[in-house]
């Protein structure tokens, strides 16, 4: 397959795209066309289709579609002349080429994740991530290929597993490191921040936020989920279900950033510098990944509020 | 019974009291007294036992005690000097007593609250309404009787009730004059908002801040608390819960102020003004009527961050 | 007359406009060419003339211009291609249709405002309001046909006596749910609040900043003005006329919002809350008003800085 | 006359001191006594009578004086054991002892402040400026006497003349540097800018905010002031007006620091930032002044939210 | 030369300038052409080669070129079409006609600059003062050519002279009025306060920040090259050298303006205020200057957050 | 040795404690007595010495001073009364036991410093770093000794070697972790980020900020004392200088905390994080401890702007 990142200028492609968004215009002179934006893992591309012949198919957002396109460069992007377009049939594409997706091999990863839960040494909090991780097949599922944002940082598949699990790895340290941590509280906390995620984002290929992440957000809605588990766990001592709670509600550090509480505990204060810190330094290398390697100086990031620069001499 | 707001300089008490406080310090000559704070539904005041003798009994923290005591002025406040204390058997005192109490009929507020679900045409959120303020009897008693705040406004027995009401009454004119609300959520909404605070709020006659109340806050346990029930009606609409509980979430109307979603429905930011006039204007006048009825300017005011006045010509 | 919100792509139109807009531009190929924009009472529309032929008469902003042109849809938005235009004549047209209006009846709002002043005891509160809305009939002219806004809320024809009329409902409810208000004085205020808008945006057709609005702002105006009535009243107490003042002064609420004081009477802090929640309920049913009826989420808004969402399920 | 500055610790004093404040308190052996404020030119003193015997006259917050008084030190603070007290006799002292006063000569500075006026070449500010401070006798008198503040800078007798003066004179430079900008706004705005002071802030020798002060602020009063005076200049270009008054309305700079609109001229910017650099070198030398002389740092200061340290090396 | 401040619509120009840009673009239909920014002191315009023929040679950013160009007006701004375009040689052309410089005589204002070190009394910072701006003839000379910022004020040829000598003046009046300052201190502050700007920002005529300007900025380097002359200077006082750093390193003023300390001493408060001064009254006339002159009102100035007006009546 | 951490009311102690401050004061009844703060390495205590016998030499702050004194509790705090004192002889006393210090050994924590040296590949970095930890033997010793703090955190003795470490063991995990940092630049930063502190603190036992600290800051100091050394070494790469320096720069991460440049560099990012992490478990770890062990909730922490609670359930 040829991959949108490796296409030049000139080049003719006739291949398979997810079709990610199409508008339908027209030219200043009058004349209807379609806008069309295709998606594959590397990235995504612009389209134009100027000429409505019987060779374009009908289609829709969200269909694999088979373009017979040249390349041209406009404005200083690539842009896609389409000629003929068709859709194509499951079988002549594999979904996993058009999504984005973690560079880590997922069944490590969550070999990697499971051993983790072995470590902790609370009886209860062993039971509750056991049967989130281990037991509960659909939820493990959903855990290992959800995207763990729309943009920003780990939006890919496998994103949320991949970033709990550096997450994990950095959790061990400080608990080794600082002995004055409850490590069975802070992997606990670490494992559940953010899989209300799983139901505020919608799923491959096109990620967006459902009605109820609108709504409720991915704090509230993991509360609730874990709530209902902890629910069907007997004995399960309600104050530890709140510090749990609170780990979870408290995680954003700020009200501002959208937690209605600030971390009380020592585990909620570490670990909301520990998702800080392996969301920054993942957003930050993704953003020097994404600019020319020759330049020292890669512009202005509106996310750091400053230009950045590759370490260099 | 003489109530702490009616003493004057000079004169000599023989009378029960909630003890709020009690410490044991030393005078500067090293000589052992008590520091007491008295409670009754009027305010309190700062009580001293110089003498440790005999007439003075055991007592502690939340106990109603009898004392025998002079009443003089130190440096602009009233202070009791106890000579005698006992504490008070049950029946000696009315509990009613000792707590600050909302001015209005309980039941008659109860009687008006309860008519307000008979307009909500949403058969979901009357039936929800309905469980919670008529079945459950237990929810209504604590419902009728809890303080609204530790301090700031309505912190009083009937609070939560009297600024519900206040609310509801607001909720309709506003759901009268504009018709695009709709009326059963915006009623809902209100009712239900700071039902969190039965339990993030101990109850009298010593309000503090629970363990639950302190790690998640009365706007995550109103939630859960709501959604137990919800669980229990079988068909209620998934997408009604989650405005009713986004309704909860947003109360607050900015992140900042702890609510970790901004109103995203007109109800929802409708309902936050609601709170915000009536806690507000409550605020105002309690400040007002604490203070000299003589001066117009009553000083500076942390919570409106400037000096207030009388409106008087 | 066929109104601009009617208008559908292949309409050919043939009727008289407002010329909101005329500027002179140039085609990449250096011909020159007119962008125009059309005004009607239901909004504006993007022309342009293409072909500079005799048909085209003078005309410059500001007139009322018959035009005969084809519609088209350009990038998602109609266009008016013009080929013919003329300036329309005095009676060609009738004003009203070029401008947004309030829905309701002018005068009947008219009418229940001056009830307002019945309920006002205090006879010199009463007596200025008299003065301006009865007596004063230029005042009471444009007071009642002028905008509340140069845009957000109430920004149409009769909009600031829409926008006062529905303060006024809501300060009489306060007034009677809370007795600490007086009721003269928050009257006052909320009648007065706004009247500097009245010389700090221009007429209709075309709202826009005066040079007095720009340089001192209507809460200043606003109250120069008043202070020449009041200088005018025999006897008019100096105290409450400080007090009056104020309200104007303070209804924005803070410093940062361009109110020199914050509220300092209950009133005052009244005022700024039943402003605040006419206007925001305005603005948000006009946002949902101005969407896609079939879209629950109607995409961010920079005014409440979230997405906001219709109240369905 | 004995300076309360001049006063050491063993020190016996008769004489008269305004009396700024007077408390009556109890000892905790419950014995009555006086808590007084002494104040003279040079600051205030703290002072106790102990014992309430016959030499102790009646007296109220506000008369002068005569006390009989030993001085001792309690806790690194002077204080004064007043034996005998009575009211002075007017004639006894001399009020101009008993406030802090500027240091300059008022009419030497008063003579300088009109010469400015000479200066300004727009007639109609000349005129405007000649009124006040020239052919309004009692303006006149009562802007060379007043202060410019209740406390921070230049709250003195003459210090309102002081600061607008200094202000003249950093104008003067300003205009003469920058030929971009108006001569006669500048010094207009300036001369008028805290004109509203002389009625927000009560007369010497107790300054306090007034009641007019309070519910509408200096700004405001200013304006009114001065546009009574330009309403009976016929010929008055209203369009000057409105720029004279946006000089007054504009001059704190930012909307959060009370000025309801920012600065739109660039003599309005000007007058922003000469008022700026006045007031705090002014601050910034009386902090310096009142610490000892032997110490580099002077401590943090709430005012500019650091240490200070003296200049030298 | 035909500066580009006075080229009209419908010229034919064959005149030399900096191409300040240059890229290469295409045309919705496909065809290559070229965008060239076209810069002399008088601004900067935007040129088009539509037609890559013989005529145009190969030139690149930085290049001063030749062009044959007619233009037109484009959207309400000059475009210049080319037709022919060489580079120019050295000899053909003066650079200085191609930087925007200042409007003074750079000698002029070196020789007023030197006079104010004779006024310092301090032979340290003399000392000091001498050696950079009288007997480093580099230093000296880059001084009078750089400019003092990249947009904003001052952005031209001889703009840190111009400013740093109007700060002076300022200085100097400011020591004159308030005798609290040392001269010596104060003058040595301004003199030094942007030298750092000569290595932060890369020299004419394309202005960009330098690598180590981006990494440690003008306060920073502007520190460490007046501790290595210091160093070198037998017997200065290590304290007067600390009290000089604090003057650079503070006067932004505030930490969140890129200051690390703020100013604790009253000439570094006054050197904050006297470069703010300078550097807004110039940013403002400039603004002023590069709008048309029949406006009053200019238009909304981000850098004032506020629409801004021409003081005329 | 009697520390004063043990020290119970009614105790007689006779022995050797560090004079942190001694004040003069009186009584109310105007005789003079001392307030003397004892300290040793578990904390400060409040003396007085009432009755200024013969047993009472003379001393000064700063002396090592033998209290005879009994033990009694005022207002809830242990006060001692001494009735002998006499300064102590050198010998009669060691130092260690009169500050706070780390409690780890200080020779094992510096071995382990100098360990992560050897993994520094870069050999401009690792040379830098080998000349002042290993090499300058001053330097070495104050950094083994020094505190990181004058309160707030690591404020002991060994406390900034301590706080480094922790910092290193954080960096090497991170740069184990995310192969995209350079080791040796994160290594470098984060070995020289408070070095400054040595000059901007003065030592044991009394720490204060120098003057020096004051006027520029430890930032400022440890750049320019890098700087000296990197001078020193023949073809050290400008471009890592600068790199380094921005380290130092920026890491307290914002402007508004004193950084005069956000991290432009992942390492500089990092080390920010890695900075805060260390500083504020060990913030939070020493509030833990230093209250009473029985309380879930420790009260409100004005460092961590909410009230904080032991995990234990």
């Amino acid at each position: 397959m040829r991959y949108l990142a490796d296409v030049s200028e000139g080049d003719q492609i006739v291949d398979i795209y997810l079709c990610a968004d199409r508008q339908v215009l027209k030219t200043r002179a009058g004349k209807t066309y379609y806008s069309v934006r295709l998606q594959d893992k590397t990235g995504t591309g612009d389209a134009k289709i100027w000429d409505l012949n019987d060779g374009i198919h009908d289609f829709k957002k969200g269909d694999y579609i088979k373009v017979d396109a040249s390349v041209v460069s406009f404005q200083g992007s690539m842009q896609y002349n389409i000629r003929r377009l068709r859709v194509a049939q499951e079988g002549e594409y594999d979904p996993v080429d058009y999504v984005p997706s973690t560079e880590f091999d997922i069944n490590d990863m969550y070999n990697e994740f499971i051993g983790f839960i072995d470590e902790m040494d609370d009886k209860w909090l062993n039971q509750l991530a056991t049967q989130f991780f281990v037991e509960d097949k659909e939820f493990a599922k959903a855990f290992k290929a959800h995207s763990a944002a729309k943009s920003v940082h780990h939006a890919f598949y496998g994103g949320i597993l991949e970033h709990t699990l550096g997450m994990l790895r950095l959790a061990k340290f400080i608990a080794d490191q600082y002995p004055v941590m409850n490590r069975s509280l802070l992997y606990a906390g670490t494992m559940f921040h953010d899989m209300g995620k799983l139901k505020e984002l919608s799923d491959f290929p096109i990620i967006d936020y459902t009605d109820e992440g609108q709504l409720i957000g991915h704090i509230m809605i993991g509360i609730e989920w874990l709530t209902t588990k902890i629910n069907k766990i007997p004995g399960f001592p309600p104050v530890l279900a709140n510090l749990l709670k609170h780990m979870i509600l408290s995680h954003h550090g700020e009200l501002a950033y959208g937690s209605p509480k600030k971390p009380e505990l020592i585990e909620a204060m570490a670990l909301h510098y520990i998702d800080n810190i392996d969301a920054k330094i993942k957003t930050f290398s993704t953003l020097l990944d994404g600019t020319d390697p020759q330049d020292d100086w890669v512009g202005y990031q509106r996310l750091f509020e400053t230009n950045i620069r590759r370490s260099r001499w």
